[in-house]
Protein backbone atom coordinates (compact mmCIF):
# COMPACT_ATOMS: atom_id res chain seq x y z
CA UNK A 1 0.00 0.00 0.00
CA UNK A 2 2.82 2.40 0.62
CA UNK A 3 4.15 2.12 -2.76
CA UNK A 4 1.38 2.50 -4.26
CA UNK A 5 0.46 5.95 -2.42
CA UNK A 6 4.13 7.12 -3.14
CA UNK A 7 3.48 6.50 -6.62
CA UNK A 8 0.39 8.29 -6.60
CA UNK A 9 1.86 11.38 -5.23
CA UNK A 10 4.76 11.33 -7.53
CA UNK A 11 2.46 11.04 -10.58
CA UNK A 12 0.36 14.19 -9.41
CA UNK A 13 3.39 16.38 -8.74
CA UNK A 14 4.16 15.79 -11.65
CA UNK A 15 0.52 16.29 -13.49
CA UNK A 16 0.72 19.92 -11.26
CA UNK A 17 3.85 20.97 -13.52
CA UNK A 18 2.44 19.58 -16.72
CA UNK A 19 -0.70 21.56 -16.00
CA UNK A 20 1.52 24.65 -15.38
CA UNK A 21 3.40 24.00 -18.53
CA UNK A 22 0.35 23.81 -20.58
CA UNK A 23 -1.38 27.22 -19.03
CA UNK A 24 2.53 29.09 -19.68
CA UNK A 25 2.32 27.63 -23.39
CA UNK A 26 -1.29 28.66 -23.98
CA UNK A 27 -0.59 32.16 -22.36
CA UNK A 28 2.27 32.44 -25.12
CA UNK A 29 0.43 30.91 -28.05
CA UNK A 30 3.00 28.88 -28.45
CA UNK A 31 2.56 25.15 -29.50
CA UNK A 32 4.89 22.06 -27.83
CA UNK A 33 5.58 18.56 -28.71
CA UNK A 34 7.55 16.24 -26.90
CA UNK A 35 9.85 14.09 -29.14
CA UNK A 36 10.55 10.67 -28.48
CA UNK A 37 12.37 8.03 -29.76
CA UNK A 38 15.38 5.03 -29.12
CA UNK A 39 18.62 6.40 -28.89
CA UNK A 40 20.19 7.52 -31.94
CA UNK A 41 16.68 7.22 -34.08
CA UNK A 42 17.90 10.88 -35.65
CA UNK A 43 15.83 13.48 -33.45
CA UNK A 44 18.11 16.61 -33.29
CA UNK A 45 18.87 15.59 -37.39
CA UNK A 46 15.65 15.67 -37.41
CA UNK A 47 15.10 18.83 -35.63
CA UNK A 48 18.16 20.66 -37.11
CA UNK A 49 16.92 20.51 -40.50
CA UNK A 50 13.64 21.79 -39.31
CA UNK A 51 14.80 24.55 -37.61
CA UNK A 52 17.52 25.65 -40.79
CA UNK A 53 14.50 25.15 -43.29
CA UNK A 54 11.88 26.67 -41.77
CA UNK A 55 13.14 29.39 -39.72
CA UNK A 56 12.01 32.50 -42.06
CA UNK A 57 8.28 31.11 -41.28
CA UNK A 58 8.53 29.68 -37.67
CA UNK A 59 10.43 30.84 -35.05
CA UNK A 60 11.20 27.39 -33.08
CA UNK A 61 13.59 26.76 -29.60
CA UNK A 62 13.83 23.74 -28.32
CA UNK A 63 14.48 21.54 -24.59
CA UNK A 64 16.94 19.44 -25.29
CA UNK A 65 16.96 16.29 -22.62
CA UNK A 66 20.21 14.33 -22.23
CA UNK A 67 21.25 12.17 -19.61
CA UNK A 68 24.42 13.49 -20.05
CA UNK A 69 26.56 15.87 -22.13
CA UNK A 70 25.35 18.76 -24.10
CA UNK A 71 26.46 17.05 -27.41
CA UNK A 72 23.08 17.70 -28.91
CA UNK A 73 22.37 21.04 -27.70
CA UNK A 74 25.36 22.21 -29.23
CA UNK A 75 24.15 21.14 -32.53
CA UNK A 76 21.03 22.83 -32.44
CA UNK A 77 23.14 25.90 -31.17
CA UNK A 78 24.82 26.00 -34.48
CA UNK A 79 21.06 26.43 -36.35
CA UNK A 80 20.91 29.91 -33.89
CA UNK A 81 17.63 28.55 -32.75
CA UNK A 82 17.19 28.97 -28.82
CA UNK A 83 18.04 25.87 -26.44
CA UNK A 84 17.90 24.59 -23.27
CA UNK A 85 19.82 21.88 -22.03
CA UNK A 86 18.72 19.54 -19.28
CA UNK A 87 20.92 16.83 -18.26
CA UNK A 88 19.15 14.23 -16.05
CA UNK A 89 22.25 12.17 -14.78
CA UNK A 90 20.72 9.01 -15.00
CA UNK A 91 16.81 9.35 -15.46
CA UNK A 92 15.70 7.93 -17.94
CA UNK A 93 12.94 10.60 -18.74
CA UNK A 94 12.25 14.79 -18.95
CA UNK A 95 9.92 15.31 -16.12
CA UNK A 96 7.17 18.53 -16.01
CA UNK A 97 9.31 20.50 -13.58
CA UNK A 98 12.76 19.91 -15.27
CA UNK A 99 10.73 21.39 -18.54
CA UNK A 100 9.18 24.10 -16.28
CA UNK A 101 12.74 25.55 -15.42
CA UNK A 102 13.78 25.38 -19.02
CA UNK A 103 10.33 27.39 -20.16
CA UNK A 104 11.68 29.95 -18.02
CA UNK A 105 15.16 30.32 -19.49
CA UNK A 106 13.42 30.33 -23.22
CA UNK A 107 12.68 33.54 -24.85
CA UNK A 108 8.64 32.48 -25.10
CA UNK A 109 7.73 35.81 -26.30
CA UNK A 110 8.78 35.25 -29.51
CA UNK A 111 8.40 31.73 -29.85
CA UNK A 112 5.61 30.23 -32.18
CA UNK A 113 7.40 26.20 -31.63
CA UNK A 114 8.93 24.35 -28.52
CA UNK A 115 10.21 20.96 -29.49
CA UNK A 116 10.98 19.46 -26.24
CA UNK A 117 13.72 16.23 -27.24
CA UNK A 118 13.00 13.62 -24.88
CA UNK A 119 16.13 11.13 -23.27
CA UNK A 120 16.65 8.39 -26.12
CA UNK A 121 14.51 5.77 -24.66
CA UNK A 122 11.45 4.24 -26.44
CA UNK A 123 9.56 2.99 -23.25
CA UNK A 124 9.41 4.98 -19.93
CA UNK A 125 9.25 8.60 -21.58
CA UNK A 126 5.97 7.81 -23.17
CA UNK A 127 4.58 7.64 -19.60
CA UNK A 128 4.90 10.94 -18.46
CA UNK A 129 2.94 14.28 -19.73
CA UNK A 130 5.58 17.46 -19.80
CA UNK A 131 2.42 19.80 -20.79
CA UNK A 132 3.52 19.45 -25.10
CA UNK A 133 0.41 19.86 -26.91
CA UNK A 134 1.48 16.28 -28.94
CA UNK A 135 3.75 13.54 -28.72
CA UNK A 136 6.19 12.63 -31.87
CA UNK A 137 7.50 9.35 -31.88
CA UNK A 138 10.62 9.09 -33.80
CA UNK A 139 11.48 5.28 -35.39
CA UNK A 140 14.59 4.50 -37.47
CA UNK A 141 14.07 2.13 -40.49
CA UNK A 142 17.64 0.43 -38.97
CA UNK A 143 15.88 -0.58 -35.78
CA UNK A 144 13.34 -2.58 -37.72
CA UNK A 145 9.79 -2.82 -38.66
CA UNK A 146 8.59 -4.19 -35.44
CA UNK A 147 9.05 -1.83 -32.99
CA UNK A 148 5.39 -0.71 -33.17
CA UNK A 149 4.38 -3.85 -32.10
CA UNK A 150 7.07 -4.26 -29.19
CA UNK A 151 7.11 -1.17 -27.95
CA UNK A 152 3.00 0.16 -28.26
CA UNK A 153 2.84 2.71 -26.00
CA UNK A 154 4.31 5.28 -27.36
CA UNK A 155 2.84 4.63 -31.03
CA UNK A 156 -0.46 4.60 -29.12
CA UNK A 157 0.01 8.35 -27.52
CA UNK A 158 1.64 9.95 -30.62
CA UNK A 159 0.19 12.55 -33.27
CA UNK A 160 3.12 11.97 -35.75
CA UNK A 161 5.03 8.88 -36.56
CA UNK A 162 8.64 10.16 -37.88
CA UNK A 163 10.04 7.08 -40.02
CA UNK A 164 13.03 8.31 -40.60
CA UNK A 165 16.44 7.24 -42.33
CA UNK A 166 14.68 6.13 -44.98
CA UNK A 167 17.73 6.54 -47.64
CA UNK A 168 18.93 3.46 -46.20
CA UNK A 169 15.72 1.47 -47.82
CA UNK A 170 16.65 3.06 -50.90
CA UNK A 171 20.40 2.06 -50.64
CA UNK A 172 19.05 -1.53 -50.73
CA UNK A 173 20.91 -1.78 -47.10
CA UNK A 174 17.63 -2.19 -44.93
CA UNK A 175 15.64 -4.72 -47.21
CA UNK A 176 14.05 -6.41 -44.05
CA UNK A 177 11.99 -3.05 -42.83
CA UNK A 178 8.88 -3.37 -44.23
CA UNK A 179 7.27 -0.06 -43.91
CA UNK A 180 3.82 -1.02 -45.29
CA UNK A 181 4.21 -3.60 -41.59
CA UNK A 182 5.02 -0.43 -39.66
CA UNK A 183 2.65 1.74 -40.51
CA UNK A 184 0.18 -1.02 -39.94
CA UNK A 185 1.09 -2.01 -36.81
CA UNK A 186 0.96 1.71 -35.86
CA UNK A 187 -2.55 2.68 -36.83
CA UNK A 188 -3.80 -0.51 -35.30
CA UNK A 189 -2.57 0.99 -31.84
CA UNK A 190 -3.65 4.71 -33.39
CA UNK A 191 -5.98 5.22 -36.11
CA UNK A 192 -5.17 8.83 -36.11
CA UNK A 193 -1.31 8.89 -35.79
CA UNK A 194 -0.25 10.89 -38.85
CA UNK A 195 3.17 9.10 -40.50
CA UNK A 196 5.68 10.59 -42.26
CA UNK A 197 8.25 8.79 -43.81
CA UNK A 198 11.63 10.84 -44.33
CA UNK A 199 15.70 10.92 -44.61
CA UNK A 200 17.14 13.87 -42.24
CA UNK A 201 20.55 13.21 -43.97
CA UNK A 202 18.87 13.69 -47.57
CA UNK A 203 15.66 16.17 -46.84
CA UNK A 204 13.44 13.74 -48.53
CA UNK A 205 9.87 13.25 -47.37
CA UNK A 206 10.09 16.33 -45.30
CA UNK A 207 7.96 18.86 -47.12
CA UNK A 208 4.99 17.06 -45.84
CA UNK A 209 6.20 17.08 -42.37
CA UNK A 210 6.61 20.87 -42.86
CA UNK A 211 3.00 21.18 -44.00
CA UNK A 212 1.75 19.40 -41.22
CA UNK A 213 3.97 21.55 -38.81
CA UNK A 214 2.65 24.92 -40.35
CA UNK A 215 -1.15 23.21 -40.36
CA UNK A 216 -0.57 22.71 -36.62
CA UNK A 217 1.00 26.57 -35.63
CA UNK A 218 -1.34 28.32 -37.51
CA UNK A 219 0.67 29.30 -40.51
CA UNK A 220 -0.16 26.77 -42.88
CA UNK A 221 -1.05 29.35 -45.22
CA UNK A 222 3.21 30.82 -45.71
CA UNK B 1 12.23 10.27 3.44
CA UNK B 2 9.21 7.96 2.70
CA UNK B 3 9.98 8.05 -0.72
CA UNK B 4 13.92 7.10 -0.46
CA UNK B 5 12.73 4.11 1.94
CA UNK B 6 10.56 2.57 -0.58
CA UNK B 7 13.18 3.15 -3.25
CA UNK B 8 15.94 1.26 -0.83
CA UNK B 9 13.13 -1.34 -0.37
CA UNK B 10 12.12 -2.59 -3.66
CA UNK B 11 16.16 -2.44 -4.51
CA UNK B 12 17.16 -4.66 -1.88
CA UNK B 13 14.68 -6.97 -3.01
CA UNK B 14 15.72 -7.27 -6.16
CA UNK B 15 19.29 -7.68 -4.83
CA UNK B 16 17.85 -10.75 -2.92
CA UNK B 17 16.62 -12.46 -6.30
CA UNK B 18 19.45 -11.51 -8.06
CA UNK B 19 22.05 -13.21 -5.11
CA UNK B 20 19.18 -16.44 -5.50
CA UNK B 21 20.24 -16.59 -9.13
CA UNK B 22 23.66 -16.33 -9.18
CA UNK B 23 23.75 -19.25 -6.62
CA UNK B 24 21.33 -21.30 -9.03
CA UNK B 25 23.79 -20.28 -11.61
CA UNK B 26 26.83 -21.18 -9.93
CA UNK B 27 25.33 -24.92 -8.92
CA UNK B 28 24.68 -25.44 -12.14
CA UNK B 29 27.46 -24.00 -13.71
CA UNK B 30 26.33 -22.25 -16.12
CA UNK B 31 27.74 -18.70 -17.56
CA UNK B 32 24.95 -15.95 -17.78
CA UNK B 33 24.99 -12.48 -19.86
CA UNK B 34 22.48 -10.30 -19.70
CA UNK B 35 22.40 -8.53 -23.33
CA UNK B 36 21.29 -4.66 -23.18
CA UNK B 37 20.98 -2.55 -25.83
CA UNK B 38 18.18 0.22 -27.64
CA UNK B 39 15.21 -1.69 -29.68
CA UNK B 40 16.90 -2.28 -32.98
CA UNK B 41 20.51 -2.85 -32.27
CA UNK B 42 20.39 -6.36 -33.08
CA UNK B 43 20.53 -8.16 -29.98
CA UNK B 44 18.24 -11.23 -31.27
CA UNK B 45 19.86 -11.69 -34.72
CA UNK B 46 23.56 -12.08 -32.77
CA UNK B 47 22.12 -14.30 -30.53
CA UNK B 48 20.42 -16.63 -33.38
CA UNK B 49 23.87 -16.53 -34.94
CA UNK B 50 25.69 -17.19 -32.09
CA UNK B 51 23.67 -20.03 -30.98
CA UNK B 52 23.58 -21.47 -34.89
CA UNK B 53 27.22 -21.39 -35.20
CA UNK B 54 28.09 -22.41 -31.98
CA UNK B 55 25.01 -25.10 -31.16
CA UNK B 56 27.96 -28.03 -31.30
CA UNK B 57 30.28 -26.70 -29.03
CA UNK B 58 28.60 -24.83 -25.90
CA UNK B 59 24.70 -25.48 -25.17
CA UNK B 60 22.70 -22.04 -24.86
CA UNK B 61 19.57 -21.20 -23.26
CA UNK B 62 17.63 -17.90 -23.86
CA UNK B 63 15.70 -15.50 -21.44
CA UNK B 64 13.41 -13.20 -23.91
CA UNK B 65 12.54 -9.75 -22.07
CA UNK B 66 10.17 -8.12 -24.18
CA UNK B 67 7.98 -5.25 -23.30
CA UNK B 68 5.09 -7.50 -25.37
CA UNK B 69 4.61 -9.90 -28.30
CA UNK B 70 6.71 -12.93 -28.45
CA UNK B 71 8.36 -11.92 -31.53
CA UNK B 72 11.80 -12.87 -30.74
CA UNK B 73 11.25 -15.52 -28.49
CA UNK B 74 9.60 -17.03 -31.83
CA UNK B 75 12.76 -16.21 -33.69
CA UNK B 76 15.31 -18.24 -30.78
CA UNK B 77 13.33 -20.89 -30.83
CA UNK B 78 13.80 -21.70 -34.69
CA UNK B 79 17.07 -22.23 -33.50
CA UNK B 80 15.76 -25.34 -31.53
CA UNK B 81 17.16 -23.64 -28.08
CA UNK B 82 15.31 -23.27 -25.37
CA UNK B 83 13.98 -20.54 -24.26
CA UNK B 84 11.41 -18.64 -22.08
CA UNK B 85 9.34 -15.58 -23.01
CA UNK B 86 8.73 -12.74 -19.97
CA UNK B 87 6.32 -10.11 -21.11
CA UNK B 88 6.57 -7.01 -18.95
CA UNK B 89 3.78 -5.26 -20.34
CA UNK B 90 4.98 -1.68 -20.23
CA UNK B 91 8.26 -2.00 -17.73
CA UNK B 92 11.43 -0.30 -18.85
CA UNK B 93 13.39 -3.49 -17.48
CA UNK B 94 13.92 -7.35 -16.69
CA UNK B 95 13.73 -7.42 -12.88
CA UNK B 96 15.78 -10.43 -11.08
CA UNK B 97 12.70 -11.95 -9.78
CA UNK B 98 11.13 -12.37 -12.82
CA UNK B 99 14.69 -13.67 -14.50
CA UNK B 100 14.22 -16.05 -11.00
CA UNK B 101 11.08 -17.84 -12.64
CA UNK B 102 12.50 -17.94 -15.90
CA UNK B 103 15.35 -19.97 -14.92
CA UNK B 104 13.30 -22.47 -13.10
CA UNK B 105 11.80 -23.32 -16.79
CA UNK B 106 14.91 -23.54 -18.32
CA UNK B 107 16.62 -27.09 -18.72
CA UNK B 108 19.19 -25.81 -16.71
CA UNK B 109 21.09 -29.06 -15.92
CA UNK B 110 21.45 -29.37 -20.05
CA UNK B 111 23.20 -25.75 -20.66
CA UNK B 112 26.86 -24.07 -20.33
CA UNK B 113 25.48 -20.74 -20.96
CA UNK B 114 22.18 -18.51 -20.76
CA UNK B 115 21.84 -15.27 -22.40
CA UNK B 116 18.90 -12.85 -21.01
CA UNK B 117 17.79 -10.33 -23.45
CA UNK B 118 16.72 -7.40 -21.88
CA UNK B 119 13.99 -5.06 -22.93
CA UNK B 120 15.26 -2.67 -25.62
CA UNK B 121 16.08 0.53 -23.28
CA UNK B 122 20.07 1.53 -23.05
CA UNK B 123 19.30 3.74 -19.94
CA UNK B 124 16.91 1.55 -16.95
CA UNK B 125 18.01 -1.74 -17.16
CA UNK B 126 21.92 -0.85 -16.89
CA UNK B 127 20.60 -0.36 -13.12
CA UNK B 128 19.03 -3.31 -12.20
CA UNK B 129 21.57 -6.51 -11.26
CA UNK B 130 19.53 -10.04 -12.27
CA UNK B 131 22.29 -12.40 -10.83
CA UNK B 132 24.47 -12.14 -13.88
CA UNK B 133 28.35 -13.08 -14.81
CA UNK B 134 28.11 -10.13 -17.02
CA UNK B 135 26.37 -7.58 -19.10
CA UNK B 136 27.09 -7.28 -22.98
CA UNK B 137 26.28 -3.75 -24.45
CA UNK B 138 24.97 -3.76 -27.89
CA UNK B 139 25.50 -0.44 -30.08
CA UNK B 140 24.64 -0.32 -33.67
CA UNK B 141 26.42 2.18 -36.13
CA UNK B 142 23.29 3.07 -36.98
CA UNK B 143 22.65 4.69 -33.64
CA UNK B 144 26.20 6.98 -34.07
CA UNK B 145 29.12 7.45 -32.29
CA UNK B 146 28.35 9.68 -29.98
CA UNK B 147 26.30 7.16 -27.83
CA UNK B 148 29.13 5.70 -25.38
CA UNK B 149 29.62 9.40 -24.02
CA UNK B 150 26.04 10.01 -23.88
CA UNK B 151 24.52 7.29 -22.42
CA UNK B 152 27.72 6.60 -20.06
CA UNK B 153 26.30 3.95 -17.29
CA UNK B 154 25.96 0.67 -19.42
CA UNK B 155 29.09 1.06 -21.24
CA UNK B 156 30.61 1.34 -17.86
CA UNK B 157 29.22 -1.36 -16.59
CA UNK B 158 29.84 -4.06 -19.20
CA UNK B 159 32.16 -6.08 -20.09
CA UNK B 160 31.79 -6.33 -23.76
CA UNK B 161 30.55 -4.04 -26.08
CA UNK B 162 29.39 -5.41 -29.88
CA UNK B 163 29.68 -2.68 -32.14
CA UNK B 164 26.89 -4.28 -34.34
CA UNK B 165 25.60 -3.46 -38.41
CA UNK B 166 29.44 -2.79 -39.39
CA UNK B 167 28.05 -3.77 -42.72
CA UNK B 168 26.21 -0.39 -43.04
CA UNK B 169 30.31 1.04 -42.83
CA UNK B 170 31.43 -1.59 -45.11
CA UNK B 171 28.62 0.21 -47.72
CA UNK B 172 29.03 3.59 -46.97
CA UNK B 173 25.48 4.51 -45.70
CA UNK B 174 26.69 4.86 -42.50
CA UNK B 175 30.18 7.23 -43.02
CA UNK B 176 29.57 9.87 -40.35
CA UNK B 177 29.99 6.86 -37.78
CA UNK B 178 33.72 7.18 -36.63
CA UNK B 179 34.49 3.86 -34.72
CA UNK B 180 37.54 5.00 -33.28
CA UNK B 181 35.45 7.30 -31.39
CA UNK B 182 33.25 4.85 -30.12
CA UNK B 183 35.73 2.55 -28.83
CA UNK B 184 37.59 5.41 -27.37
CA UNK B 185 34.45 7.02 -25.35
CA UNK B 186 33.77 3.40 -24.24
CA UNK B 187 37.13 2.92 -23.14
CA UNK B 188 37.35 6.06 -21.16
CA UNK B 189 34.57 4.82 -18.91
CA UNK B 190 35.71 1.39 -18.95
CA UNK B 191 39.65 0.82 -19.38
CA UNK B 192 38.68 -3.12 -19.09
CA UNK B 193 36.09 -3.84 -21.86
CA UNK B 194 36.43 -5.64 -24.67
CA UNK B 195 34.90 -4.64 -28.19
CA UNK B 196 33.90 -6.68 -31.12
CA UNK B 197 32.51 -5.11 -34.31
CA UNK B 198 30.69 -7.39 -35.83
CA UNK B 199 27.86 -7.66 -38.71
CA UNK B 200 25.18 -9.73 -37.37
CA UNK B 201 23.63 -9.99 -41.10
CA UNK B 202 26.88 -10.78 -43.06
CA UNK B 203 29.04 -12.88 -39.93
CA UNK B 204 31.70 -10.20 -40.40
CA UNK B 205 33.52 -10.21 -36.88
CA UNK B 206 32.11 -12.94 -35.29
CA UNK B 207 35.40 -15.29 -34.75
CA UNK B 208 36.23 -12.67 -32.42
CA UNK B 209 33.29 -12.92 -30.15
CA UNK B 210 33.70 -16.38 -30.64
CA UNK B 211 36.35 -17.29 -28.86
CA UNK B 212 35.75 -14.73 -26.67
CA UNK B 213 32.53 -16.64 -25.48
CA UNK B 214 34.30 -20.28 -25.91
CA UNK B 215 37.22 -19.45 -22.91
CA UNK B 216 34.54 -17.14 -20.99
CA UNK B 217 32.25 -20.73 -20.45
CA UNK B 218 35.59 -22.92 -20.78
CA UNK B 219 35.71 -24.56 -23.90
CA UNK B 220 38.48 -22.74 -24.93
CA UNK B 221 39.95 -25.41 -26.23
CA UNK B 222 37.49 -26.22 -28.75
Amino acid sequence: MQKINVRKKLLSANEEYAFKNTRFLNEHKIVCYNMISSPGSGKTTILTRTINELKNQIKIGVIEGDIQTDIDAERIRATRAPVVQINTYGACHLSAAQVDSALKKLPADELDLIFIENVGNLVCPSALELGEAGKIVVLSVAEGDDKPAKYPAIFARSKVLLINKIDLLAAGVQDDFDIERAKADARKLNKDIEIFPVSAKTGDGFSSWYDWLKKSVGKNSI
